[in-house]
């Protein structure tokens, strides 16, 4: 059993990390931190874990911790995982971190959208977890920088077309909607229930940070620098994202070229990709609460124009369940392990 | 006070216009039509409705109903319209149909998204309502076709644009997003409460019968066949619909220019069409419940990307809202009469 | 034109009258107040109120706002509301106050729920605003203490019942659940979008401060000492509340008896309690945006038990409508008049 | 492994059943029916599903099916399960009803509130399958009628305070609410996104089936007949059911004892009854997705009234969770096998 500890277990994806090892068959969940919830048991602040986790949240206390886990995910916010890391690493502990902070390997593009890097040098040892297209690295890194929400809703359509070059890498455009979870469990008016209830709008057009993490990735697979048009907005529900992508495909390409590259890279038998026939596009309550991306496609012959559509749970393939698949791959276990019980419900 | 009509008065969209009539200052709602429901009153029908209106619903019977009625609103099926619009214009009586009926210019257009058109020589003289484009035209009608809601969400911020060609008449996008009361009342399993609820998804993509409808009105202002690329939404809430908008600038277009070409069409003081200020974005829950398009836009100078946020109740302004307006330009009324109340609420 | 003042106009109950008061067609708004949003207009703060409402927010001045208003609208926190108070009626100014601080005729009864009451004297002078029970009362003060949400739609079918002796005063329940809004705009983990939706819950078991209002009012009615059970809901939607209530008859008192007594109390033609037939009962969707209250009843003949529902919208029959129809009887204004615009919407 | 069979796998209570048993490891799906989807795959219908659940609907074919299965779940229409069990138990075939046919141990109550019974002396023999409280009888049927939602809800708390003779059994009021997937997939204006979304409302105030159900089960163990008030309301969210009930203790009846005899009926080391800390009270969402019975209560020492209030899911506790731990006690697996890892989402 790999021992597992999480570290901010008490924000959103912390507790779904916590819950899917809770529920995992080679992990153990050995130790939880929370600097607010400190001395108080998991399912004493989630009443939804009682009876089923009830390990209770400690300090920040990197000596001790060490010495009972072989896996630490960090749950925290961006800036301070990159203060941590290096310890776990120098511990020989491999690190998971969901902050941006080890996503990037150019660290002044890190720098323009977050703050001064201070383990810059870890950033060509990490890892980026996006698991489909980086299978092969995971296997072998002990620090990997788990994928923001959007770029993965992004990412995994349309980083095999890029990469075989069936599109246009000019004027790509990603309309993202994202539901409530995604901003956390802090407070805020924007999040508060009557403001988001029956109501949807874009927010941040223009200058969210996850447009560089997903131009940064993109730009290193197509050999040049890609600029793409990203407008996420508001869903009133909790859990979920859906991107609709628009692209020019390049002269040739074809509706039955692009489902067999995508049936190249994601087409294995029980794979978390899934692409859908012709004429069906994903829904967000199809992948609620599994680790599922679900991609439906539309190929205009006369423009030219690609309409694909991805969707996620934001929640799961989007931060804590992609985190978990790259742990098995990290420590060779099947890839679906633990993964497969969230079952998209109602 | 004109003595108001309403045909086809329990949809959605006749059930608002019957509540707008009833809190109309210089307007009286004398008949109500409904095949369902004939004998009953609206206060029966619609709870909400008692001690409001009480009207009861009767047989669609022209003659009588000609007798009694300076206006009537078509809230029909399409198909159904065509074939009672010239009778109630044969008696003098003025017609503003909401269905798709007498949008179109072009007959082949509409019978390539609908059917057979029965009335054609009507579509000369029809008026297409888009009210603040077609203002002067509507005062001289007695014949309107109502816009459809997503053409209304699309048309208002971008026609302006392509008539004063700031914007490339080429890859114009618009993803758009509604809320469920658009697919009216009748039952169906993507529209039952478990199914769209906690959902979003695309659907029609690349044969929304709106499109057609929204590509001619632009080429007729363009002088030339203009092409959209269109993807609708389903978003988990009643009322409101918001279009997020993608083009590229012509040369030397500024963010000013824009500006100042939206407040030349739309500035007028008490205009139902507001344009935000730089940096804002709208939110449906701004215009729900009123008849207000809101609009906002960001111009990425680097690369000439133009986005544009719309945001309508599709109810309202995208149906029985302009409907009202409509028929205060056409007998010379204040244009916001009777929409005033209807405030954007919580 | 009745000369309007609002003070505490930014939060939900607040925003709520400034629109009201923008559309009445015999009260003009001419001052509204805010400590946290001074000097920014309505329309800034509220986008939706943009091109309607653009008086802009100050500070609480009281000389000065005497001036310029006949009447003001505390929307205020408990406590600070009976500070101001005494000091608009010495310059004559009717004051109606949606706080707890006037709702108490026993001073104790107050100080146990809230805190030390310093203008206790003004209680014997102030009015409780339940319309329909007080409204030869309301006729002639200058003092109003609009009453609680939950004690609104549990007086309004209870207080005939009691007061005519049909039911008995031991074991009255009420089962009642309230939309968020009731929980105001301030943040808070309950409110947040993502804990409240998808989510009902009962709160305050046996200590909701509503509790000792809706006592005090029916023991007064009683001529003796009622205790109520309470429970107290949160709704995941945005306005709205229902009430459950079950009592038991007394002897032979029937179904008939009950819909007389209602008749009696409510009947008046276009009165906002709307009595529903037998076998019908409230939707919380039918009152929503409306001053309505709808009730419907059942009584089970073979054990005497009633129950009773009842809906009102918690905003506007539970605190903005009924003050502003409680400042149309102050003035001698039809009780209806401003209100009747806000239909209960789709 | 036990071989399981589903018939009418496709409503929403036996596709739930499907994710259950497809995640269990001790069971496997051998056969799944329906007469709507025969020859499609689950993955085919719920795109849910797709990569988990690939197996194809069948015909109900009783003879092939008994060859292939151990146990059979029937997720059918009521008096459609009645005629098809006697089937499968002379085939040997466990049977798990979910409809109402085998609730009942008196036919003629069956017979008020649904209809002729046509399998009557099964009624003997089958076990009503509430798991907490008939686990004995559970494991040594072959026959059970699986509890309804809202009996569930209401008996896990009410019944061990009857039996242990705690509260009065007059007039004991079960104020229930209820997510709409209650009213399963069939179509509905009630149901309809628009209708149900920002409402709320009771419904079938007195003539709800599952009252007789409530009232069988309880006189029983109360050793007389009992009459209870029960008013269901439909919840604006998808799944989880709230009953809030309230009784009268009788004397000398105090908090501790009854938490006392909670403990004793459910304090077993990980049930799935959780009896919370004083002054907490269930949400929905801390069961959304899991086979838990939250319940928490209240006291009023002077007027001995008591409150409580349990929150199940109805689709898995209330319905097809429980079916699965009913399977698992027929077997002789742990209770929990298979039910653990749907864990209480966001």
């Amino acid at each position: 059993m790999i021992k597992v500890g999480i570290a901010g277990a008490t924000g959103y994806a912390g507790a779904e990390i916590v819950k899917l090892i809770a529920g995992h068959p080679a992990a153990t969940l050995t130790a939880v931190t929370s600097r607010s919830y400190k001395g108080r048991s998991m399912g004493e602040i989630f009443p939804a874990m009682k009876n089923i986790v009830e390990i209770e949240c400690e300090d920040m206390d990197i000596d001790n911790l060490c010495k009972r886990i072989d896996c630490i995910f960090l749950a925290l916010p961006h800036k301070i995982s990159m203060g941590y890391a290096p310890l776990f690493l120098e511990n020989n502990v491999k690190v998971i971190d969901l902050s941006a902070d080890f996503r990037f390997k150019n660290a002044s593009a890190y720098e323009a959208a977050y703050q001064k890097h201070s383990a810059e040098k870890l950033l060509k040892k990490s890892v980026y977890g996006l698991s489909e297209i980086y299978r092969n690295e995971i296997k072998n890194t002990d620090l990997l920088g788990n994928p923001g929400c959007y770029p993965t809703s992004f990412l995994l359509p349309v980083l095999p077309l890029v990469k075989e070059k069936l599109i246009k890498t000019k004027n790509i455009i990603s309309d993202s909607k994202s539901g409530v979870s995604g901003a956390g469990r802090s407070l805020s008016l924007a999040t508060h229930f009557c403001e988001a209830n029956e109501s949807f709008k874009p927010y941040k057009v223009g200058n969210h940070r996850h447009q560089p993490e997903m131009e940064e990735i993109l730009s290193i697979h197509a050999g040049k620098n890609i600029k793409i048009t990203f407008v996420p907005h508001l869903l009133p529900l909790n859990r979920g994202m859906l991107s609709t992508i628009y692209a020019s495909v390049c002269e040739n390409v074809t509706s039955e070229r692009i489902r067999q590259i995508y049936e190249q890279y994601y087409g294995r038998k029980k794979s978390f990709v899934r692409i859908l026939p012709d004429g069906f596009f994903p829904d967000i309550s199809n992948v609620r609460n599994s680790n599922f991306c679900d991609i439906g496609f539309n190929l205009d012959n006369d423009s030219g124009r690609l309409i694909i559509a991805s969707a996620i749970d934001n929640l799961l393939k989007g931060a804590a369940g992609q985190a978990v698949q790259n742990m098995n791959i990290m420590f060779g276990l099947d890839e679906r392990s633990g993964l497969i019980n969230i079952q998209g419900a109602l």
